[in-house]
């Protein structure tokens, strides 16, 4: 009978636990945390190009202020009375389709598209009004210096393939069309180059919540160290609108009851 | 061997689903949704007594609005765009100790003093500075107009028992003491009356649970029908202290390496 | 300014919480907790009519045994040595798009397509190789006595509708072009009649999530106080399929590092 | 007034984010995440020693098989049909008291008890009937592999200081004390490392999730690519212990309603 749970992940053989075949006490000490993370993820080791660049994704995410809504759901819950693990968890659930989801659609994007003519790939998503995720950001109109620096080391480090070029390709085109520069931002940038080491669009959000879970902690740890449990909380005279009905008397039949 | 997966609450003989020995499917447009509730939680049906007074405490919690954490975390997480089950499940995660555990709280108090002489009780807690839960209220001084609607309906079905009176007893005692009023606020009224319906202090959480998520999926829904995504971001220059180093520079070691 | 926080659901006047235009404290003791949850979703009270539907499609949906994936989490989750809300809200966000969304989506089918010639619409989806949510079930072949007593009841009280109509057509209609009967089933019953209440589908995911919550209450509250901590960690060798890699050595440039 | 929302974390200037001052972009490239990390978490960058302590408790903390509450929660609700983060997110929410506590617990006791007689202490604990956290392994009677491991890079790199010392110490007494040893486990050998790093045990917890996140990742990204929605659901018959009631009839007073 098939089982229910399957996994080609690790193993405990003779009581010692196995990652991707190799013992775990053997990687102590050995692999850095971001190679051992390559294992886990792509199930090989990586080379030292492949390090270095995965390096510096991660560190282009790992905080971002504290506005997102994923912060705050996390220093939220956290000021409920929670522990460290529930507030950082409820952070991750923040990152849905908005936050974060970028990065996962740039690389389907790509990955989908990046052996078709740009041009017409770019034509055929604005004729359905459709955004082309990875490209834009609120400040920078030139370009995202992030950007500049991941496409740098991908090129350093000999990852600049046809994802980095199809990327850079879709920007010119979308500037040529809209007459506006929208730039490869860095979800944009992070999708093309995690795109030529060969890793999948399902995979995408995976480097944003590894990346970003470590400014998540630092959050909430500050919460519950530094501030009153319930200090998280609205005050409705100057922060909400009330957009409802005023005091209204229950109708009869509900009087009646009582 | 002792099977991982054990419950006494529901199961299927022949593919229909009981629920504590009772047909499921017998228990639709038969039962009141707080009737089953009950069976549940309690695995007998209610009384109509017990109906009713379940009824009063489940409404007593069903919204509060939009100012607490659970609703905060609830709508920020709604707008990073995810399912409405996500914002709301980490509503739930916000229900800590500083929120709804003060229910959890008064019920364990209760249950574990009420056989006691409650002034000997209260002179303990007070002098060890524990605070007393389910008193005190920020705004009610005199008295909590929710505690006394549930304390008298209690009364009406016959539910003031051992554990109400304890309650009563309680709220004098630290007037006495403290010189001023702490009233019995609704969470201590709750935990003395669903007491005496027998139900354990380690369920406590439960009643919060069950009653408030009425709320909290109105609320998501409300975030998800009615703003945009990613509106719960804030305001760093109007919202946020920042407590921090002012920018500086790399140390040379870091910037050699590039 | 616009405000971030908006809502229309509750707020307080002179410091007493009114829920939808109602002094929150009246409604004590006055309404059921089904009215006080259709008073929370719909902004007005219901009829006697429409609470006794809502009561019978809640308790539909109260418990539905341990199997579930949402009753997994909730109970692993507890058993990692957590609060009972923690475990509560694990099991919410197993309500994805396979568990409960069912509901959401025959509400959207109705929504989207009650106006249309049922035959039509139905042909279209088989065209598209879609499946229609609320049809079909692993047991009942002849029909789902679940919806049987659901749709009795909505017709009973004046809820059999557009939708209840469309819904039954389509079923007959899935029999005569596929020739065998994909039985309405509870989602679908359920679906049509909140569907003739009004309730809009964006919200269906809302009723399972209310109705479900108390179930998984009484499970980690089982987890909690019969099972020890950690009890739900699989046995390997006796539950767990590996589909890995056998043991392997580290390669060369990585031994030499330590 | 003081503002609710304050961090020292990260800032905007000018638009650009710092990260405990430094502008985010200039580390891209610069630092490595285990680098990041320790900045984002502690406020300073690391030196070379701090990197490759940290990296070593990283990788240790990786990933470890698919059997713990957390993997079944993670891989239950992805199986309900929800996106990666919120199938991570439930499995972070998992590490309670009981899964990763012992890391904090450990802490905890270290740096509240290594200037004390470590004979005292451990008969004291002993004596209130308490476990010792960081102590004991089911496998391992001898020596736990890892923590030696650990141990052994942390003296390397000058990290063996007054926690370790007493971590050792504890070892022996509880040996001499049972008559049977309990070594020094995994999370025994972290705790007393990042003490001597200068982390506070409050943070404990956080070490595992940062560490662990990676490991959930790919156990959640295997289910959604490997498994069908809905395949983690239990078997009754053969996985399931049912300790309820058999079927009964409904009492009378519920059969005349209908």
């Amino acid at each position: 009978m098939e089982k229910k749970w399957r996994t080609a992940i690790s193993w405990h053989f003779d009581h010692e636990a196995y990652v991707r075949g190799y013992k775990l006490a053997d990687l102590i000490g050995t692999l850095s945390f971001t190679e051992a993370i390559f294992l886990v993820l792509k199930g090989e080791l990586p080379s030292e190009r492949e390090k270095r660049v995965l390096d510096s994704i991660f560190v282009s995410l790992v905080e971002h202020s504290i506005a997102p809504p994923s912060v705050i759901a996390a220093r939220a819950v956290a000021s409920g009375g929670n522990s460290l693990h529930v507030g950082v968890g409820a952070g991750i659930l923040a990152f849905g389709e908005a936050h974060g989801g970028a990065l996962e659609g740039a690389m389907r994007f790509l990955q989908e598209n990046a052996e078709k003519d740009p041009e017409t790939v770019v034509n055929e998503f604005f004729k359905e009004g459709k955004r082309i995720p990875g490209y834009g950001h609120r400040y920078y109109k030139k370009y995202d210096p992030r950007s500049l620096k991941i496409m740098e080391i991908a090129e350093r480090e000999g990852f600049y393939g046809k994802y980095c070029e199809f990327a850079g390709k879709v920007e010119k085109i979308i500037e040529k069309i809209k007459g506006k520069k929208l730039v490869l931002n860095v979800d944009g940038a992070i999708a093309a180059v995690v795109s030529e080491m060969g890793f999948d669009w399902r995979l995408g959000k995976g480097f944003f919540i590894i990346g970003r879970t470590a400014g998540l902690v630092a959050h909430v740890y500050e919460e519950l160290t530094m501030e009153k449990p319930f200090s998280k909380r609205l005050d409705e005279e100057k922060e909400v609108e009330y957009l409802g009905l005023s005091p209204r008397e229950l109708p009869e039949r509900f009087r009646k009851r009582d």
